[in-house]
């Protein structure tokens, strides 16, 4: 068995070699200039990735702290939100808001199900007036499905409603143009596509969102947006930041930076589509079937396989790290990955063990298929 | 100048050289049993250096979330607490739990002065009754004070009242015993004495706090303790951990564990007192006189003497990191850390270059004075 593993989960995601070896250096003191250089130049690729030339914060924290961020400085207890549910993370906003004392109404659609664009925009004509804020995923890693931000971001430019998306798993992933389209704040995090460790979190603000900010009355702190913003001026953190994950991300969003992010994004989508026909070659379909992100496919288990123990043998016997189902999901389907650093390579021998092990386990398939597709992609190894 | 800094500040403080190098080691998921062998590994150890075998809590974050999650743990709106302040992060909770809407009452001391343990007692004997909790710091880092957590937790112990000690520079540092004095919650981080890069926080939780914890209306979600308490029971984690700080926290409380936590607080101990002797020896005046921390020496810059100055010559040339004082306290004063994985020699070549700099800035020393005494210890070799 190969001695280091291949995730190819979505999150955390491999990081590259010399991202990895920064994590190993000895550690420095942020109140430094040596500090400061590295801060800046991460809040600027950060910039680059968001496509904006507003305000990014950086917490240590995972995705759902900075989640969680957003609900705590734009709203006020009681104001109404709109929360769209089309996965597990989009459920996740509903009971943030929820625990805030949000009025929270829900648009939902079964796992696996694109969202309803039409009935959301229908439903912010006909009642979107006095929203605060309507919530949605660029990507619900839990289903992979990607909705429709731009058309969300459009509606509501000229109303006072904040766009709020979680991009934890879609950064750098599915196109989020964050000034172009008006979204509000985009929340990130360094574990998917941005390639580095689990342990920051990311929230890009706009105009729009800092004057809300300064009025709404929701309770935080070490998540305080403003007292970030007065510390950013003097390129000071409020707070001692996950020093070594700053130095990691740095070097990993200059990787990025330097393929540049279209031909980053469009790797990572010649991936998915890759890994989508070799699915289908394997007989096997696909969970989320329409609108779907280029970082990560879900698939339905086949009927008469144990989906727990073909990921266990999966790990065990191969070091191939796949991911599961969340909630009512588990058993059901398995997550692919290929965002980031995840290559051409890691996933033909992805393939090769997936093929194996389903065969093993009594599922009927021709061994070399899916692997054959795969290989026969050019231009997306890592 | 020598090619890696010695950090002799408060946090971070120096990574040992295996943790650092686990830190490069590849990602692995953390839905694993792998991931779950180092978690409860983890556990186990901070469950030693906190002396409870009660439930402990990790976040991805810094001290300060820590300190948050406590006030939005244990508390509802409107509820009344007492806030000990003798320094930075004294004013800390008050700045939060006014943030939370707590009816904020204040016992504070002058900068440097120790906190009036009696004054603190009696206050509790006349208007201690309906106090939700008291909070307090084991240690200020601002100043290097400690507080007398023994007194206060007796003082607690057959009331309603919680006491919640934010211990992130004082644990595994000052004397804690979590169980047996009867603390209800302890925040403490990864990068003070604990010797890991920054990125991680923790929450000690007693049985009282969580009776308490049930009732609370404080919005929370991200810092939720029944959420990780219940995922925890799973050796399951609500969110993506930071995977890397966790291993290299394992690596690092595994040396304190090696070595016995009397003896590691007792070497800083040590340390603390030829520190002093030396500063002495060198006509510096301490800042904080009484009441000190084993784990940090706040010393006043002499008169005449260019604090910034001193301290950015001491960092570009010589690689010694030392650190200035925080608010009203900058420009006045230095703090020189001897926590965790901080040695003599770290300390001898401190103050060789002290020694140096403080000349060249036309303070009168003679030289050779202060690296004398640290050279005469013996036993805290790190």
């Amino acid at each position: 068995m190969r001695e280091e593993p291949i995730l190819l989960t979505p999150g955390p995601t491999p990081v590259p070699p010399d991202v990895l070896k920064t994590m190993g250096e000895p550690m420095i003191h942020h109140r430094t200039p040596q500090y400061q250089k590295i801060f800046r130049e991460t809040l600027e690729e950060l910039r680059y990735v968001y496509q904006t030339k507003g305000d990014v914060i950086i917490f240590a924290s995972s995705g759902t702290g900075a989640m969680e961020s957003a609900v705590a400085n734009t709203l006020s207890p009681g104001e109404r939100v709109l929360v769209l549910e089309a996965g597990v993370f989009g459920e996740r906003f509903t009971k943030i808001t929820q625990r805030y004392g949000q009025k929270v109404e829900r648009i939902s659609v079964p796992y696996g199900q694109p969202m309803d664009t039409d009935r959301v925009l229908e439903y912010l004509k006909s009642q979107g007036r006095g929203l605060a804020a309507v919530f949605c995923q660029l990507s619900d890693t839990s289903t992979g499905i990607r909705m429709e931000v731009e058309q969300f971001a459009r509606a509501l430019a000229k109303t006072e409603t904040l766009l709020i998306v979680d991009a934890v798993s879609g950064l750098a992933v599915d196109p989020l143009k964050f000034d172009e389209w008006g979204v509000d704040v985009a929340l990130s995090g360094s574990q998917k596509a941005l390639m580095a460790p689990p342990g920051l979190s990311f929230a890009a603000v706009s105009e729009k969102a800092w004057r809300k900010i300064k009025l709404a009355r929701n309770p935080r702190f070490y998540f305080d947006y403003l007292l970030a913003k007065e510390c950013y001026a003097q390129w000071d953190t409020p707070f001692t930041p996950a020093i070594s994950i700053v130095r990691a991300l740095a070097l990993s969003l200059a990787r990025i930076q330097k393929e540049g992010l279209e031909a980053f994004m469009a790797r990572e989508a010649r991936l998915a589509e890759a890994v989508r026909e070799a699915l289908g070659a394997l007989g096997l379909e696909l969970f989320t079937k329409e609108s779907q992100t280029a970082g990560l496919t879900a698939v339905q288990i086949p009927k008469g396989v144990d989906g727990a123990k073909l990921l266990s043998r999966l790990m065990n016997e191969f070091n191939i790290w796949m991911a599961g189902g969340q909630g009512s999901m588990k058993g059901k389907i398995m997550r692919i990955a290929h965002m980031g650093y995840i290559g051409k390579d890691d996933l033909i021998a992805g393939f090769d063990a997936l093929e194996t092990v389903l065969g093993d386990l009594g599922y009927k398939l021709k061994k070399g298929v899916s692997k054959e597709i795969l290989e026969q992609q050019q231009g997306v190894s890592r």
